[in-house]
């Protein structure tokens, strides 16, 4: 009896993200999200395993975005530059109006050490998305790790940036930049 | 009323793992690991917040050994020599004795993803605490978080060497020999 609801996942998504902002993640059931989005438990479960999980519905089409850019990046490309192409075509994804949306994200992970770990294991699982396709284009290890590596930590970086509101610049820009502060780094390690 | 319990730390670390392994981390209580090490679960609780942190214990100490070995290394020292001052600190700790721990307590871990995520965090942590002393050193940012991330991930990849039992060289070789490979790794990015 699956009901077609219009926009379920992203309804449920904004419902989740809103309550573990206003009353914190350990007191958010699924019940609640379930009702703060006008959708049913069923349909909760029909989209995520868990309450946990609901914020981190993106991982796969992020990993699948980050990847096919690797694999499709033209001629002969160092590591790093690959991967420059993998953040652009992952930031172009994020609009300038999903910036509140993202600022909240970054608070309400922040605040607790369940959703710490778990946006770790996405970091991990879009660097291993990378590194794998790096490896696919030939690059052996640990070059394609680092390298993924040095892409995620861009990322990252980045996008607690952009999260601020105070920022003007586009996740695009702030990436590139940071890539590149990294790239400059790692000839002052040794 | 505490009785002084002669290893008690170090009996339950090792009941939790043989636990685990024997049946798995799920289906291991606290009071069954306070049983198998013949104490009791006041005592294991005086020693750890839950069965999770049981295996974890060590991290504080890693973490203090690992800075410590930067904060002393003597002279002007790239960011990546006071890392390989750090891998041979933490490493000489690493007897051979403890191999066959190491060997279980990595089984277990790749068995379970609570665990693994807790690992995560505990590799995060001695990140953290090599690039907080590389800081206080006067190596700036991102070297410092750079040369920290080559420095854990030397360690925990000459780890994984050295569990296994074929494996011959001592973990303080291997993870010289890691590190190694990364230096030159980072010079084939771009």
């Amino acid at each position: 009896m699956a009901r077609w609801e219009p926009n379920a996942r992203e309804r449920l998504v904004r419902a989740a993200l809103d309550l573990f902002a206003e009353q914190g993640y350990d007191a958010t059931t699924v019940n609640e999200i379930a009702d703060r989005a006008g959708l049913t438990k069923t349909t909760f479960f029909r989209h995520f395993p868990d309450k946990r999980e609901v914020l981190f519905a993106g991982q796969d089409t992020h990993a699948r975005l980050l990847a096919d850019a690797i694999t499709e990046a033209p001629g002969p490309v160092t590591p790093l530059q690959a991967v420059g192409a993998a953040l652009d075509a992952i930031t172009a994804t994020f609009t300038d109006d999903r910036r509140e949306f993202s600022a909240k994200l970054r608070a309400v992970t922040a605040d607790n050490s369940e959703l710490q770990e778990r946006a770790a294991l996405k970091r991990g699982g879009l660097a291993n998305a990378m590194a794998d396709a790096l490896r696919k284009r030939g690059v052996s290890e640990p070059p394609a790790s680092l390298a993924a590596e040095l892409g995620v930590r861009a990322f990252y970086q980045a996008f607690d940036q952009w999260a601020d509101p105070v920022n003007q610049q586009t996740l695009t820009e702030l990436a590139r930049h940071a890539l590149d502060e990294l790239r400059a780094a790692i000839a002052a390690l040794d």
